[in-house]
């Protein structure tokens, strides 16, 4: 892990707080960090993908490398959300010690810009190589992680949320056909909450560019649900003549 | 100008994007920039109210600190909205120059945290001590700026007019009691676009916070209005309730 010399910035560093969907739980990319403290003492916790940026590397690249490097999830959309600049965000001595070891510099204050994504984990687990020890792990279980990327989840998942309420981010999740029960369990599991069925149900038909299908559901042992498909350029039509007020 | 000795952190700035909303105009707080470069060329364009931040100095206290002593601009609410990091966003030579000449410091890479603000002028703005040279431009009149200034602008204008759309921070420009052509006056200038006057009409009386009061407009030529104000009780019920789903 020792990668000194490398050209970094030691003054910015990148972090990536990936959400992941799969069977009904909203989860959390993270990565393992072991390492053997000069006390002897051997710590085994986790932490996000991140890393410095380097000399000359735009932001928005640098976690789009520090993703890729760590977990070898390519081509995610990125959205950057925070920028956290505490002066005391590192103090803790075992961090302290990690990072001067790991970057061979003397790291003092590190800012660092926040980026979040949300991924489908069913459909393209697979073909992911999650390499260096990444694991999935539910928002509802994180365990406490180096530095203060505990706050950064949190930060994260707030962001989530608020965009799931004002843009179509949840259909990305979803088959291209699927039950209205399929939609609000989505909405359910990321809002962390239990919706009312009728009102749920009354507002998502509500809008122009939830498509019902002619196809049911087949071999459920209960009524049979109609799928729905969203139709992103009715969204986009609609979209653009809409003037909110949705505060 | 120049601060020699200061101790800054020469590799983080933070910048403000302060809107102003007055007499039907939406405008952004700029700071004269007046300089003689080495080979005698002067310098008198305009910039964002911004500054490096001090070595233990946390970003949110640093955009409010600059923002006071450029403008006299006190207690005013800051939402970071973009963290600005392209290798080369600082490479006008005059620029460099005069970053160096005023910091004392030999500049190379900076990163920025931009921050955003909406403000009444009209209410408040005798209370400002403008210092300074800090102006209010109309933001279809803003002239070329240093640095990337001109782009961080173009971003906070999206931001606030997205806001705008998601949020009830319209209802803070105007007066308690305001009519619906105000109203949407105000969401017309801010959003830059004319809009159906029975759509907003039918859209705006739809919320359950927008309450009719019983006096009408006074000695107006035309037919007078009713007054409405804007319930935040009402609001913060129905958003605690509300899902969303306006995308």
């Amino acid at each position: 892990m020792n990668q000194s010399g490398r050209n970094i910035n030691p003054h910015i560093s990148v972090d990536c707080v990936i959400f992941g969907f799969s069977t009904n739980q909203l989860k959390v990319l993270l990565i393992r960090r072991a390492f053997t403290e000069s006390s002897g003492k051997h710590i085994n916790d986790h932490k996000l993908p991140g890393d410095f940026i380097t000399l000359n590397e735009d932001l928005d690249l640098a976690a789009s490398r520090t993703l890729e490097e760590l977990t070898g999830l390519k081509d995610i959309y990125l959205q950057q959300f925070i920028f956290l600049g505490k002066p005391d965000r590192i103090s803790n001595p075992m961090d302290i010690e990690w990072l001067n070891a790991t970057t061979g510099h003397k790291i003092q204050r590190v800012v660092t810009a926040a980026y979040f994504s949300l991924i489908n984990i069913t459909d393209t687990n697979s073909a992911f190589a999650i390499k260096n020890n990444a694991t999935w792990i539910d928002v509802k279980q994180v365990p406490n992680l180096a530095f203060d990327h505990g706050t950064i989840i949190c930060t994260g998942l707030a962001h989530l949320q608020l965009a799931l309420r004002n843009e179509p981010i949840g259909f990305e999740l979803l088959p291209e056909k699927f039950t209205i029960r399929e939609l609000q369990t989505l909405y359910e599991v990321i809002l962390d909450c239990t919706l009312d069925n009728r009102n749920f149900r009354k507002k998502i038909l509500k809008s122009s560019y939830l498509v019902q299908l002619e196809e049911k559901q087949r071999g459920v042992a209960h009524k049979p649900a109609y799928y729905y498909s969203f139709d992103r350029k009715i969204y986009e039509k609609h979209k653009k003549e809409s003037l909110g007020f949705n505060f």
